[in-house]
């Protein structure tokens, strides 16, 4: 009865939001893994989804350089914000992360009105990234707090944004109502040679019934009037994007990803020519090195994903059905860890993903699997490798016995 | 790159206490396992550790009968007790369940001293067993709720235990200290041609250090002074029971099981010879048809178990380990799954269990893991079998590639 124990385990995981960032659910994964395997080849590769902690996962991985500075936050006051260097000398390519300048986390909870919020200092890293003179820019689009239409970057690159009377309009998603015309005259100059490319979740759109300031407003803190008000003010706000005529040809209002970061894709494609992509093709496939999944995938006998919950909003471009996507092209099996199976978990199995397992294993609240998080996950890990080690044993010995029958 | 799935699966699980009986969680685990495997063979066989569900499980399983009778319960309030009868007409089994007579369940937590209660009703249970003409009987003894050391169930035999005056002593584990003598002139006369077998937790000792009253008493609500005043008694039952000479060379202080049920081992084996046998040699080798597990293990590809808490406690003599113990002499590979998996579960890899999971799978309180068990545990079993089947397409994998490289 032959058993064969994976060689090659591929450790793809998102981070756990709120608990754990993708290195440590990586980490922990691999001490699991290695109490029951401890001779097996991991390799390792956190899954960057565009969201909090893109730049230091892709600089990471790419072995880049992570640059800190300040610049304006989501409420107007100062922030630490992160973007990364990657890449040779005479092509190197800047990862801004826009949750480090106007993410949701930064807007206190008793703040949260995206309506108010800006994305000015996205537009800051950009500029900085620009000042550097880096050759293209990545914008990782996750985790968002604002809803201005990227109209706050807009400006900290050197736009105006004028009313009827042609005065700037205020800062804030409420102020672009007021919005007439936009002047990109006095733009940062770099933009005429540098790429900029957000990696955005293709299923946001800026207007319309799943319009961004409807399906995002609510979690973000807004109200049923401001939602509308909000809604009414984006949809002038693409009249004037398409007026300026930045992106000839563009669905600005409904195209894929216009909406993301509350409508940052549809600001910086209209206003500056930014490019709009699906975040995993841009993050996955940038021809960053160091981040080539797939031929990381295909060296594998098992891929490991794992996301903080899997639910039936999973199959929708989160982290582990896009790692299964990718493995089930390479015929790789996938399993998935998470820290809590949610609502609707087995439908992770219709996108590619073998089997699921929980870090939860007694009765215990929230606050407490958050608090334990890395050790759940390494007990989890080393209580689903015993569960594949078995199945291996059950696969031979009842491949063996009907071999004995047929014989 | 074959796989095996698996042909036949066993699952022999334990009841999950307070929330699922033993028929309960196999029919659940069997449900998990169809959702992911519609045509495998499935055979179950829940069980009985001699504890609660202990008669039902053996009837079901040896196609007997199931009696029930109202008896003296723990706190001499009259309850409904079960007994089952099986085998066939000349030869007939009773199995005697301890729990549904005295169990702890039946007494309310505001009652529970267990100095005071009685296992009155466990006698008369096997009075009716005698009555109905049995061959033998096999007493269950988990649960138990009572620490009179059997001198209840003695008395409701027929047999009298007498203080220094002559006169009987009252009811319950306390007055154990007033007795000197024991009269078994007129107990039930069937008893000297029917064998009394005993299915104790081994270890389990009347008195001493380990002793019943210190061991058991403050989990059946006994406080320190109570705990000393019965081990006293108990002690000087032990004296009682030695000068009646009922069970030569025995020792029934701390001989195996004698603490079994609050003494009802010592009790039963001093007072009327019963013989005390580990419970699951005696529950599981019995000779009752149906019950042949061994028979059972060696026929699976897979054995699944179960039990509400796998931790520390578990290779101690819990249904997953004796499971295990058999399973591993068949060499068929055993998983356990757990309502919960507390401190110390992955000690169950040292008594043979390959691999544990368990049913909770989202941050929730005991309360809720306990209302819905049934629906938790067949989502546990899918998504276990889903990880098994994942292990043998692994192992495939592995093995595969391993031969190309080889060739």
């Amino acid at each position: 009865m032959p058993i064969s124990v994976p060689q090659r385990i591929l450790v793809a995981p998102s981070g756990f939001k709120e608990s754990l960032d993708a290195d440590s659910v990586a980490s922990a994964i691999c001490a699991g893994i290695r109490r029951t395997l401890p001779g097996v080849r991991i390799d390792v590769a956190p899954i960057a989804d565009g969201g909090e902690g893109t730049a230091r996962i892709l600089a990471d991985a790419a072995g880049g350089r992570l640059h800190e500075q300040t610049v304006t936050g989501p409420t107007g006051l100062p922030v630490r914000a992160q973007w990364a260097e990657i890449g040779p000398r005479d092509s190197r390519i800047a990862v801004v992360e826009m949750a480090s300048a106007a993410g949701l986390s930064l807007v206190p909870r008793d703040q949260r009105d995206p309506g108010a919020t800006t994305t000015y200092g996205v537009g800051e890293l950009i500029a900085a990234a620009l000042d550097a003179g880096v050759a293209r820019i990545l914008v990782g689009c996750g985790d968002s707090g604002t809803c201005d239409g990227g109209a706050g970057a807009l400006q900290a690159l050197g736009a105006r944004i004028l009313d009827a009377d042609g005065r700037e309009i205020g800062s804030g998603g409420y102020e672009l109502a007021f919005g007439r015309g936009l002047d990109t005259s006095g733009i940062h100059r770099r933009l005429a040679e540098v790429e900029v490319v957000l990696a955005c979740n293709p299923h946001n759109v800026l207007t319309g019934p799943q319009g961004v300031a409807r399906v995002f407003g609510p979690q973000k803190g807004a109200s049923p009037e401001q939602v509308q008000e909000l809604s009414d003010a984006l949809d002038n706000w693409a009249t004037v994007l398409e007026r300026h005529g930045g992106a000839p040809g563009a669905d600005l209002r409904t195209g894929m990803g216009t909406g993301a970061s509350g409508g940052l894709g549809a600001g910086l494609a209209g206003g500056i020519g930014a490019v709009l992509r699906s975040r995993f093709d841009a993050l996955l496939d940038s021809g960053l090195s160091g981040i080539d999944l797939d031929r990381r995938i295909r060296k594998a006998d098992l891929v490991i994903t794992a996301e903080g919950s899997i639910d039936f909003q999973t199959p929708h471009g989160k982290v582990p059905a896009e790692v299964a996507r990718r493995a089930q092209r390479h015929g790789v099996p996938v399993l998935a860890l998470a820290g809590s199976l949610g609502e609707g978990a087995p439908s992770v199995h219709d996108v590619g993903i073998a089997a699921i397992a929980s870090i939860i294993a007694v009765p215990m609240p929230l606050s407490e699997a958050v608090a334990n998080g890395a050790e759940l996950l390494a007990d989890a890990a080393e209580r689903t490798m015993r569960m594949i080690l078995l199945g291996g044993a059950v696969s031979a010995r009842s491949g063996h016995k009907r071999r004995k029958k047929a014989s």
